[in-house]
């Protein structure tokens, strides 16, 4: 029968990182639940959705969470409510104890407040993922790879492939991180500080944003293992399972071009804002496009909608080169690359109207490139 | 044919007040643009729903807009649409000109915009207020008065005239405020400092809270004026019209009880913070309440719900007199009321269990009361 008492500041914030894995309306109920664990070295919450699950450790050494456990057990709470009644708790410390059978008793203050619970028998198992040899990443690279990329993968079920992000390791440590709905692509290469076992997964690039947002980058590296179709990142507090993609990713590779007929250099945020104005227009158009042309070393962003105006708008360059163009395509899927962008100017290389042009940053030629399909028109 | 040029900033925080007025889904489509009236003397925006409308004026005097008007005119534009692009444009100040019947060309640093509008014709008339004789009233004041008594009218419309609140001036001087939505009741009177005419209005509490959303703290004074229908809220640059509820409201002073057998006087977050742990488990009961138990100058807050759990709380108290009672109520009813309150305490006076009880802040007994009735439980 447990029986603990916490610093209620400590235990929310491990509470809402694994709420992120429960979702309120899910089919199978008990997952709405989360589960509480107390052993002698502290406190393990876990929450899951079925496709993520998210583990948390509170040990008894963390200074900051003043944790007392008077005796160990394990209880299922309704996650949404029992956080709500948590923060409610008028004191900085509070007592759970469980009083009778999947009963628990909250003392904080003044207050008593009495929570039903759930037998942890009824809560599923969670994949196992073996952890030996684990491949060690920094937390900041991860995050900067998939904010890089995972915008990119495809949010329909269509394919569900590409709803995914691929990773792969060649030669112990090298990492190419791609992902494409088909219209555009993001393809981002490094090399490992560390080397690890080679591997070629696909995971779904929900799974990688839920990564980023539980991570917090006081969290330096995360050791990340695999299983046939799982994978875990695992830091020193918190266990981030995510099933894998089953099926084969297309070749992405040979989808880039390598010789170019026009080349223009733009200021990242000038060239965002110009077409954040286009997308106002574009909308209201039939194809949604903006009309990019680049005439005489002058690049020009025209929509016509006849139902609610025109943009016209010459572009600040840095640099134009090469061939005379006229191209057209979606505003979002630049502004969305410009986004990913970290650097202050972008080059971006066209080789026809019909063929998909690149973007890379202009301080990192090889190893960021993003690709987008224009739109024929007419 | 408009033509005029001014700082952007100025001019989407007046379109962003008129815009208040304006609904996106209006079922009279006109309703969804904003009215752009360019005189000699500056630009009168003007945006209505059919219940409220909102006039905007930008003078040519006001040094920070850098008004500079080429040529009057007018013209409609769709209001959501418009405040998007000039939002969008690049320099912080703009050209806006009609090139043609009805279209207009923004002009902005590079870019350039055209935007297709309508003739002012099609829009409706507003109705006219006669704007002699004013009711003058800080606005601090005024928006204070709307906190405390809007929030309790009701918001269903199986009772119009409850929707509303009900503003009554006699003597010249005696403002009552009150509104209810017949479970609880909230009423606030003062003496104005400057005297006017006698009225007795029922305004729809939306309109209210539409109000102190577009007064800003600066306008220190608001002018009021009133027709058979309309009420006319106005400073120097804003006019915002509501339109009056029609009806009797119910004679409210007949509630107030004057004799009670219970008083308690409460730290009102104290109080307050108990009422929101008390409610998120009365949510879960059936009748939604929480109980009051008052017991040898004890206060405590029970809540049993047989699905959930329980909540059992003593609670602080700064005094207790009178008669031992349990009472049971909505909790929600009680947050509000105590949100309204800007004392630090607030005394509670009851009858018995059935009987509504009264809430006054401990500083200002007479002015500001406010009713909520009990639910009968077994």
């Amino acid at each position: 029968m447990i029986h603990f008492s916490i610093n209620k500041a400590v235990f929310l914030q491990a509470l809402n990182t694994t709420k992120r894995a429960i979702s309120h309306k899910n089919a199978i109920p008990v997952l709405s639940t989360v589960k509480i664990e107390v052993s002698n070295e502290g406190i393990t919450l876990t929450g899951s959705n079925g496709q993520i699950s998210i583990e948390n450790f509170i040990s008894i050494q963390d200074e900051n969470a003043g944790l007392l456990i008077s005796s160990t057990g394990s209880i299922l709470l309704e996650a949404g409510f029992f956080i709500n009644v948590v923060s409610s708790l008028p004191d900085i410390v509070f007592d759970l104890k469980e009083i009778e059978q999947k009963q628990i008793l909250l003392t904080s203050g003044k207050s008593e407040i009495t929570l039903k619970g759930k037998e942890t028998e009824l809560y599923p198992r969670l994949q196992e993922v073996s952890t030996s040899n684990p491949l060690i990443l920094e937390t900041k690279i991860l995050k900067d790879i998939i904010n890089e990329t995972a915008f990119a993968a495809s949010t329909q079920e269509s394919r569900p492939i590409l709803t995914g992000v691929h990773l792969v390791l060649t030669e112990n440590q090298t990492l190419k991180t791609v992902a494409t709905d088909s219209h555009r692509m993001s393809q981002r290469k490094m090399q490992l500080e560390k080397a690890g076992d080679n591997f070629d997964v696909v995971i779904p690039s929900r799974s990688l944003r839920e990564f980023t947002a539980v991570f917090s980058d006081e969290i330096e590296t995360v050791e990340v293992f695999f299983s046939n179709n799982q994978l875990l990142f695992r830091s020193q507090n918190i266990s981030f399972y995510t099933r894998l993609l089953e099926g084969t990713y297309p070749d992405t590779d040979r989808l880039i071009p390598k010789e170019f007929n026009t080349k223009v250099t733009f200021d990242t945020a000038h060239l965002r804002q110009a077409m954040e104005r286009a997308r106002l227009l574009s909308n209201a158009t039939q194809n949604g496009t903006v009309k990019l042309e680049i005439q005489n070393g002058l690049v020009s962003a025209h929509v016509n909608s006849p139902e609610v105006g025109r943009v016209n708008e010459e572009l600040d360059t840095l640099s134009v080169s090469g061939q005379d163009l006229m191209i057209s395509f979606n505003p979002s899927y630049l502004i969305d690359a410009l986004k990913a962008v970290g650097s202050e100017q972008v080059e971006i290389s066209f080789i026809s109207p019909i063929r998909p042009f690149t973007l890379v940053p202009n301080t990192n030629q090889e190893d960021f490139i993003q690709l987008i399909t224009p739109v024929r028109t007419n």
